[in-house]
């Protein structure tokens, strides 16, 4: 086979890649190592930033992100008791929208698939190959065949675990990671929202999140032990761990229901540079991680494929490489700046096992800085809206 | 001996107390372990928010700060060899007063002298007692006999090293405390100053300082290992240091000069609750330590004081205690607020060995942050100058 771009990985990244490209008539196909039904059924969290939105309705996806996402202009944040709703719109005058990352999978595949985009599912065994050279390809099998495409350009947005990224040669390559001695217990619950908005909520038993998906349906979280087991906490034991941190003398509780998903999910800060070698290029998870506090994570990767489209679509109309040549210093400027506000949310509303007396009083007097300055409240928000 | 209120220690904090009960009609005595010409000549830093030159005004003791010191409107936050300007006054509406401690004392003593105030210099063997009832006293030796002043309340003003904290019973006492693992070189040198306002610089070497004093002298410092020993520095390695540390590729320059002072200084957060037990109340650095990087420890003093004033003019006038009994909640709040501030920049300013890669690309983004942040610079621009 043969293409102009081989996208290793069907995630918001190389869906949205391949679609952006389409648009600019320029071809690509994308490899998946799971089934469409697989990636479109599990259920995963997702907050977009306005710019993210315009991008995804600018590429004609956006229709049903409008209809069904929920549109938060606030959020609570919470601690000692009291609850403290950070105004995003009356401070950054932008909103933020939760619309689940496999729900933006299903309207890329979708339009993919209306457009005939090439989308090869359940493929093993991937292998870049020749990404030093002007004629790269990737190898793979697919329905028990072994199959090689052979493509001007190679991306990998194939996530923290996928292949891409180890391909890359070692020398010169620099990674920077933070593994937090803390996970987050997450439920998926059959029961009208506890809130309208988002709370975020710091506890000394431990951070606690209410969230949001549909009328009927609440994902809420909180943090836990990273090695922990999910067979460890009954039902019981999680509603009783929610109620203590997150309700307290004012009437309001979290609304009960069946627990129908369960799971630990780690934490983790990472980047690895640089996110190109020759015609091999990463997008997404595949280059840099950040812990869901700042819910930053799909934005990401949206950003980084809009830098990578402009880039090929310079490449292919005008046949210059500036822009492919500046994508990792054009990328970190952002993926640093949402790294750096992930860490700082995380290290702001959890509890870490470790901390003085002093580390936890300057962690309260955060907090309380945080709600007393108009400032600080406004940076906050800018950088959760993604407004900057 | 009897007065109303007996003082230990004649720092800003015992000095001021004295004035401003004395301003109220509360007698008062100061006890000093050291002479008059030693406190006035022991040459320390400084700088006033103008909260506290108000309250200095106010006290009739802000006629030669106001004449002598230096109003700051901004200062730069250099990084990655450039330079930001943090406009105080842009972003506030205030600026702050360089005017060292050691000037503030000789205004405060001479205002004392002046209104016939008691001062009671070199005492030794200080001993505060009966703290908890109504009559508690001092004991102590001045010029070689015993003696005792008996009082209404005590008041320890003496430092971090004072005798009045020990005094407090142990049981509920609370030491918060972080002491990090580098110190400041602290220099005094005869030159003009290598820049109107202060220079803080971050680089990888560590912090490095330019300070004003006079027309003709500098103050200059520099991170150092706490246990290093001034013996180690030559005027030239010095020099050296501080080339490296400030100096790009812009033309500036530190204006070298004749260094007649070297010094190294500790540096710790430090908060130890309640600052009341009994008829004994801990004002200032007896109850508090801040690294120097905010500048806050002499506007802490003044402002503790400033309560306690209060509190025992209530008292007095009133024969109500509960100002006094709310002093250490009130002070408090003032004080968690300076300490965080002063241990994010001291974070945000210096170099740690042990840092990870991924904490210093942290640091950098927060740095990157604030000057790309209206929000930000002005949120470090209140705190600065204590506009809350």
């Amino acid at each position: 086979m043969r293409t102009q771009v081989a996208i290793i990985g069907a995630g918001p990244a190389g869906l949205l890649l391949s679609h952006l490209l389409h648009l600019q008539g320029i071809e690509s196909i994308v490899l998946e190592s799971r089934s469409r039904e697989d990636i479109e059924a599990t259920i995963r969290a997702g907050v977009l930033e306005q710019g993210s939105m315009d991008i995804l309705t600018e590429a004609g996806v956006g229709e049903r992100m409008k209809k069904e996402g929920a549109l938060h202009h606030g959020f609570d944040l919470q601690f000692d008791g009291r609850r403290h709703r950070i105004d995003l719109t009356g401070l950054t005058g932008k909103a933020i929208t939760v619309y689940p990352q496999h729900e933006v999978i299903k309207d890329l595949v979708a339009a993919r698939v209306a457009a005939g985009g090439q989308l090869l599912f359940q493929v093993t065994d991937v292998v870049p190959g020749g990404v030093d050279g002007a004629n790269p390809y990737v190898t793979f099998v697919h329905n028990g065949e072994a199959a090689r495409i052979d493509a001007d350009f190679v991306i990998g947005c194939d996530g923290f675990h996928g292949v891409s990224r180890p391909a890359m040669p070692a020398a010169g390559r620099e990674d920077c990671q933070r593994i937090y001695p803390f996970g987050w217990f997450g439920i998926l619950v059959e029961s009208a929202p506890s809130s309208d908005e988002l709370i975020y909520a710091q506890h000394e038993r431990g951070f606690a999140l209410v969230s949001t998906r549909t009328p009927t349906v609440q994902r809420l979280y909180f943090q836990c032990d990273p090695s922990d087991k999910v067979e460890n906490w009954s039902d019981d034991r999680i509603w009783a761990e929610l109620h203590a941190r997150l309700e307290h003398n004012d009437g309001w509780k979290v609304k009960e229901g069946r627990i129908f998903q369960k799971g630990i999910i780690g934490m983790r800060s990472f980047v690895s540079t640089p996110m190109q070698s020759g015609r091999l290029f990463l997008a997404g998870d595949s280059a840099h991680i950040v812990p869901p506090t700042g819910a930053k994570g799909m934005n990401l990767a949206i950003s980084d494929v809009r830098l990578l489209s402009r880039g090929l679509e310079q490449f292919y109309r005008q046949n210059r490489q500036d822009l492919l040549q500046s994508y990792t210093a054009d990328a970190l400027k952002r993926i640093w700046r949402a790294e750096y506000f992930s860490w700082w949310m995380t290290r702001l509303m959890h509890t870490f096992a470790d901390a003085t007396p002093f580390e936890r009083q300057m962690q309260r007097a955060e907090l309380d800085n945080i709600v007393a300055s108009r400032q600080l409240a406004t940076a906050l928000a800018e950088n959760y809206v993604g407004a900057f």
